[in-house]
């Protein structure tokens, strides 16, 4: 990541508590599971849970019915990194997964849309630790990051939650003030439910975009687009 | 397809010339053809042709290089279906193929984000011509329509193509006059290139958003976000 980004990403787009994670070791000798490894030639402990193939089997699973969904990730990042807002530089994109990893990811990455290419990508982060390379790490994970320590370690003067229950604002309105403020972004990376981090410790706001019911990749669109004006139009 | 709908739809957005097709017949017996098939247990002349996949095979193929991107047509409905505009009845979502098929979806349409099962859904598309039943044809494909056919069937007072080449103005100032116009918004659904379609005889405006090349998504969204502003915001 080169450190001349550092100085302008002035926004921060987090993707937190992402529905992404390997096979866990409960259901690894699942039919399902097992099946996708033959398929795939890989180690079933190697593989990323994916609900639309290991379905069945995730009923056991605690919250088996918001996990596996690396589909919103794949979604999420194509919109952040093919945006207006990172061709000019002022965004930082992050993931933060349901296991508190945090996967860094430079903004001159360009990820595959093909879903099933996304989807050997993130096993092969998830064992090698960086992407493509040691030398050229585009995409890096690391263990151990609280979405707290996530949200604290990027020094933003503003921290806006989306959330369904909170102040409803139009994204407009959400960067009308401030507009010279690094802020940081934070979306639900899973299909239903609320965030489970405990973020008290931090100053934040929780806003929500309306009443309907909007997908990730509709409110992450509808905030790249909003941050990217509020600082190129007048 | 509800009637109530007819009326109130006024923006018209059509991926146009998209590159999804059934595998053409001269690569059938191509070797990354015939294992697709033989993974999903179908035919290989029902398949959906993917460039991810049978990339070695299209080398072949006339165009090769640009064909095979269902991803482009999931990636646009999705960002289409799950918009405000859509929300508030206000957009009507066209596919036309490469082969001048057209796919009429239903603004109620809840496809599936996980892309495999998309890809199942096409498939099931392209042999029964309406999914998911006659009683409930959320999607229809048909064939024989010219691209200038589908835009001269929607009645529109503006048409609009984005393209590079074309006047360089934002999406909100493409928004500002006329705001009442029912509007078709043309986006060229492959990965590179222009459009082939013969539209002389149609009053067609060609836009750019800008000399940054953008993905299909990004400016599906733009063009989403800026048509549902146009209309809501004083």
């Amino acid at each position: 990541m080169k450190s001349s980004h550092k100085e302008k990403e002035q926004f921060v787009f987090v993707l937190a508590e992402t529905e992404m994670e390997l096979i866990p070791h409960e259901i690894l000798s699942e039919r399902s599971v097992v099946a996708t490894g033959k398929e795939r030639g890989k180690k079933t402990s190697n593989l990323i849970l994916d609900a639309s193939y290991h379905h069945s089997a995730m009923k056991e699973l605690k919250e088996g019915e918001r996990r596996g969904r690396p589909d919103i990730a794949h979604f999420f990042l194509m919109m952040c990194l093919d945006s207006r807002l990172n061709q000019m530089g002022k965004l930082k994109t992050i993931i933060h997964t349901r296991n508190d990893e945090r996967i860094s990811i430079s903004p001159e990455t360009r990820l595959p849309p093909s879903y099933h290419r996304f989807i050997g990508l993130m096993e092969n982060l998830f064992q090698n630790r960086v992407v493509p390379s040691k030398d050229n790490p585009l995409l890096r994970i690391e263990n151990g990051w609280l979405l707290n320590d996530v949200l604290r370690s990027e020094k933003c003067e503003r921290i806006i939650i989306l959330d369904s229950d909170g102040t409803e604002e139009s994204p407009e309105e959400i960067f009308e003030s401030k507009k010279t403020a690094r802020t940081a972004i934070v979306i639900g990376g899973f299909p239903n439910g609320s965030l489970h981090s405990e973020l008290s410790s931090l100053e934040t706001e929780k806003l929500s975009l309306g009443k309907e019911m909007l997908k990730v990749w509709t409110v992450a669109s509808e905030m790249l687009i909003a941050a990217y004006n509020s600082i190129t139009k007048p």
